[in-house]
């Protein structure tokens, strides 16, 4: 998962960039980068860990130019390198141009292979690279046709930034992936993955850049065009489950309430007498909240979260029960001892550090544990963006939920139904993704590799 | 406010004080620093910023030795610099010697230039230097006597931890102002402020550190020995408001249990009807709960508390509305619109920054706010560690509650009362330190710096 | 100016390249890199500053596999960025590649310009990257044509070390410009500019890489191939007068003897009697041996040169005289005082330091000073990698040395004749590019850039 | 060794200590530190490894104040610790306080020993902090006289400046050990340990500090003191031989002049027929250029020395031959191969460079080899500051000079003689301490450590 964030006329572009992306700091703590252009140069600042840490004030100043575009990435797994840091800035036959981009191709290997025996070269080993070769071969006259040309070749999602010499151009995907919206900041237009980050500019959210959608921002105007006539979508529904900030819109809805309503329509699927509901901090906060409400089992605080975790932590040759998990989180004793308890979390991957925290509830001398999970299990692996690991690893993928309650070691387990699901959103089915639940990928390309069904 | 610990007898000293410090981050946020003793040579690594950043691999493995002692130092405005992080560390005539100090010294600008007359000279400015000169100049024979010897001396607030060539030594002041405890790590002893620490690192809690008491780790043993016969006590009560971790236990009790007790008592004394609870994260967490469990009002979560912060964030020319407050939170427009709430926070200080907050709130488009604190007005400076503002930035110094409630523009502004506070804590008023609320500070010295009463 | 070194098939190849970059040290400081291969898989090092500064054990140890290329690159006005660090490393349809250049292109231009019309996209400003398209986009089938048929697209100066999965490949441009030779340590092969990068490692010189050779070191072999039978020979002459270091042999040659030479030739041409001869250290300094040796006039240590000088340097407000040449050079007085004395500099560009060296020895109290120059006048631009100023800004391009002599402020000027330069190398004269003293550029394509004659 | 500089009234103190300091930079590379007052505060900067490295322009600034003193520190085995780094700085009675100190003193231990016992505590383990422990416990009434009385009770070697909130003080010990001199720049005053620093600023060398003097800056004057009577000088003549730069007058005598008559007057003891003079570069150059024009033999070039080595080399596991010395030196094959030459170094410390420089040059290729000392044999440990080996390690203490030769082998070896140093000084033997080479130490106290004679 990543977070993009632009601004397009803004004296202080940069430094509203980089605000934006500290508020998207959630959806990625591996590397950020800003690149801003002052009409006819680029400035660029790209570092590995967290926005605060990366930029001081010189580099906010060098940062020049009333555009930028900024990224923040998450760390998946070995590749932690600055080389992979966005946005990813060019030299073409129209001058620089950079990519920010959230969400992943499906059809990238394919399209890169092609691109090698043709003589192309790579400087890095993301997909997002193959989107500028297709971008800068292209026939077509003007660089938001250019763009439109290489997004027909690119299967998967995308939610992305462009930056040009004296453009922003945004563009998201026929089926609409990855969230993408618009603000409005006085005369200035903003870009980001999640309302979040126009509260803390206060910049106002307009509209969604819609699924098959290019947004050129250019001479101060906003120009939109359709590159797709795609009407299936295919929202993920991660969004409302784990990954927005909950005080962001996305997909024009409130976070929010939606995954309150996750809480409650899991209280109605499986409640069970308790004298108290924890979550699992912070994701799992607003769930729990609203199992309480619907259970009127009162909500406490179970957990306490170290917040001042670094990238890495050291840990001695002396076996510390538990460790990864004690890094984080605490048991409050007092809540727990002795009580009947439901714990609720978002979901469940490997299952290894569920089963840690209800070791760690146990040592603390809870009395009966029933386990919620606001989200249905998670049996395949995710195409468009999402870290999840290979199926093997999925705890979901392999075992029953019955077996899944006895690894974890819990009374009872029951995880959130698709319907109840999709039911708690208000929306349609159709419009979600919901492959990792149900292994019906919306795009031919990527079923192969997984043996989906088509759906 | 710091946080102290120590770890004596473990092969793994250093990481194990490392860990312990992780968990007393909350206690101090600006610098860190580990001595360690392998029995002849201390081994240091002291810096800016927080734990997990300021020690590597490198340095831990460096950190040889079964003895370490810790400290993490809060940021006091102007002072940030790595002369004043502790341990300190020096050499005298039994060898090596370091302190990590909490608290803080009335009498130290008196002992300090009396000292001075004497020819002593001094590398910081800091009062726990104070007590090194006078153990170091005691005629007493052993290191536990010069120690009893130089705390006889000194007034006001200290939990110290020392470590000499082969041993830790622990003592806490006669009032007992601040919190110490032991732990137990099989043939291990821990030393730390607050129980969270033991629980990371699987240490047993045994018993606090008594007022007037030294403890000496030495030879494998533990030895206790008494320095003053002072009975009066005055535990700083704002360990249970905002300082300590609520999964902590303080003076011998639960931290949550009482925080929550705290926000029970305040609805019990203010309670007015609202469609929500919401906390200004996440200090005033556990209080929101407790309120919420005695209002029967829902709990709601109001705000989304931004985690990735750094020590300095650049904020743009251009103008953004209650900046300072938005870097740290965002409104959940959702839960607030239109709605009439109750909003706890732990305490106000200057009041600015909850006048930040409710402008947020009432922009979010909430109807009817209703400020409930879960202390009583701060109206007098505190001398003993905690870094609050000189008395004429403190508000409620200087206002009465109604001018505070128009200040910050709530509907209802309510105050936990004093008897309110101590009967929450289930403990006796006489056992704590209520100077900052009522001015009756329990030492002669500090009195006539800030007019205090004789109580 | 540049520096390339590379080790084929030595367990130890990236500590190897490490020292050979360290003792091609004086080709550049403003950035350094290596890239080394396992068989399978690249590992890189690049950073700002000295080859001793920018990697630590760690990173050596990281930098895993048997061959390795590296590359020191001098600091050219404006572009001090890490983007232009080499080796430069790509993925085309071979794999993994990586190019250290040390050599100007000068199509380099139009062959881009091309190429970005054709769709290709770049990742530097770099003239070397022109290459790696070109080599991608060939048809022909194995690695070394492919080099082969890319090097007979460009023209200038180009000494190249490439890494492949498996290969090192070397190859030097048509006219040689640029030095670059082979060496033998026990199995391993080893490439470098100059052959003082051989002595630290103890391998053993083999022989030089011809101009139009392209050398292949795989399976355990070398294997040579000849892409070009142009016999015009266009040696940089300005290796031997000043960038080479003395202890090296370039073009088969010492550089001692050669420099050496170039003193005994400018006394010859120039004699004038004098207290004694005096060099701008440590440049000048062999010439100045070879002068008082063949003048008889005794040679002495006139300037004092500070090596301890870092990349930025501050100066103060309060005027200082001369401050830039002072950080570098303190005349002895002592040496100088009242006396007639012959000063040896290799090279005179813009002359201003050489001004405020004079200016020093002036106000250290010399009576006169005779200076005289190991090279001719430089007059025009070197379009082949050596950073010499615009015409505009070259001295002799604009001066008559009777004017340069005034501007300096020195009793007598004089420069060594060209074909006193070219008698001292003892090779012939069609050998070498003597453009940036005579105008005539071995190539048609820069000539029109420069007005330059055809030769 | 160490170097220290001061600057009293002068609005850029600090950058002018900063330049004065790299001036000084051959006294000391292991670590740097300024400390500016501008007449109520400090301002500290120290830091490891070179001026260039530690001093940045924000730190420039941040040293306010029209007075400030700066120090180099020499790398002494084992303490290279940031700890040690100098001005070491205090609080005491009068304010602030810093001392800056090259020398050594023997009675440190003793001295310490005492202070402990009566109380003190020390955060260094350095001599210097003695004295600052005893000018605060002095009942004198003024600083100069607090001074005064504490340097009454040291004994060895000291070249001190202090610093206080508004004054400036230097001293130097009752035999001059160490050199110490006074500068003007306009309406400031300079002290330095070498007039080369006078140079880089453009101040102007007044006189020495005396021997036994104390000189006072404060109200814009300087004011000088005399707190010993002692006639005896103990100049350390191992300036004039390796420490100082050429291009500074120490004890009011051209170090250039002094150090090529050494050479000369080596040539005269010990000439031989030869090919060429070659020196080990940088340090015996001055008394190779001296020994060629004595002797009539050409002087040249014999080894290049690479400058750009840093703080550590990582040296690869395979074997290469004479690994230290080939990262500092190369011969040049070409001036050597078949010759007979004279090799001039400075001293013969442990010999072991020595014998793999030898190696070298035979393997370059070299007939014959005459080895020439520019210093009598180092027979005796110094205890005034110079970092000498233990006696057992010092090579000409435990091996003839015949062992010697055959142990570096060469084919004869000479050192210059007592009796011909002291000549080529111009001065007289008894203002020298010659105590390395003929253990006649000046002071009592330090002989019985090492079996001195009394002298």
């Amino acid at each position: 998962m990543c977070g993009i964030f632009g601004v397009y006329n803004n004296s202080e572009s940069a430094k509203l960039t980089y605000l934006g992306l500290y508020a998207l700091q959630h959806r990625g703590q591996e590397s950020a980068g800003i690149i801003s252009s002052n009409g006819k140069k680029f400035f660029s600042k790209l570092g590995m860990g967290q926005v605060s840490e990366i930029f001081n004030k010189d580099d906010l100043n060098y940062l020049r130019g009333s555009n930028s575009i900024g990224h923040v990435r998450y760390s998946t797994a070995g590749s932690t390198s600055l080389l992979n840091a966005q946005p990813l800035s060019i030299k073409f036959v129209g001058g620089n141009l950079a990519i920010a981009h959230n969400g992943n191709l499906c059809n990238a290997k394919k399209l890169r292979d092609k691109l090698e025996k043709e003589g192309s070269i790579f400087q890095t080993s993301s997909d997002s690279e193959v989107i500028l070769h297709l971008l800068a071969k292209s026939k077509k006259k003007n660089i938001e046709e250019k763009i439109a040309d290489a997004l027909t070749k690119v299967e998967g999602a995308y939610s992305l930034l462009f930056i040009l010499d004296k453009k922003i151009i945004a563009a998201r995907d026929p089926y609409g992936f990855r969230p993408l919206c618009i603000g409005k900041l006085k005369k200035s237009y903003v870009v980001s993955s999640e309302t979040c980050a126009f509260d803390i500019i206060s910049a106002e959210y307009i509209r969604d850049i819609e699924p098959g959608e290019i947004v050129s921002f250019h001479n101060g105007k906003m120009r939109s065009i359709k590159f797709s006539q795609n009407k299936k979508r295919a929202y993920c529904i991660f969004e409302y489950i784990y990954f927005a900030r909950p005080d962001s819109k996305v997909y024009g809805k409130s976070v929010y309430s939606i995954r309150k309503n996750l809480g409650k329509q899991l209280a109605k699927e499986s409640d069970v007498g308790a004298d108290c509901v924890i979550s699992v901090p912070d994701s799992a906060n607003v769930a729990a909240v609203g199992y309480a409400e619907q259970s009127k089992i009162p909500f406490q605080i179970g957990f306490i979260r170290n917040h001042y975790i670094g990238r890495t932590f050291i840990e001695p040759k002396q076996e510390i029960r538990d460790f990864g998990a004690k890094i984080k989180y605490n048991p409050v004793t007092e809540t727990l001892k002795g009580k009947k308890i439901v714990v609720i979390d978002d979901s469940i991957v490997r299952g290894t550090t569920s089963r840690k925290l209800i070791r760690m509830l146990k040592h603390a001398g809870v009395k009966e544990i029933h386990h919620r999970i606001s989200s249905p299990p998670i049996k395949c692996p995710c195409f468009y963006g999402i870290d999840t690991p290979r199926k093997s690893e999925l705890i979901a993928a392999n075992k029953s939920v019955e077996e899944i309650r006895k690894y974890i070691g819990v009374n009872t387990l029951h995880y959130l139904s698709i319907d109840g699901l999709v039911k708690a959103t208000g929306m349609k089915k159709e419009d979600f993704c919901l492959a990792c639940f149900n292994n019906c990928y919306p795009e031919k390309s990527p079923r192969k590799a997984s043996n989906g069904k088509s759906c």
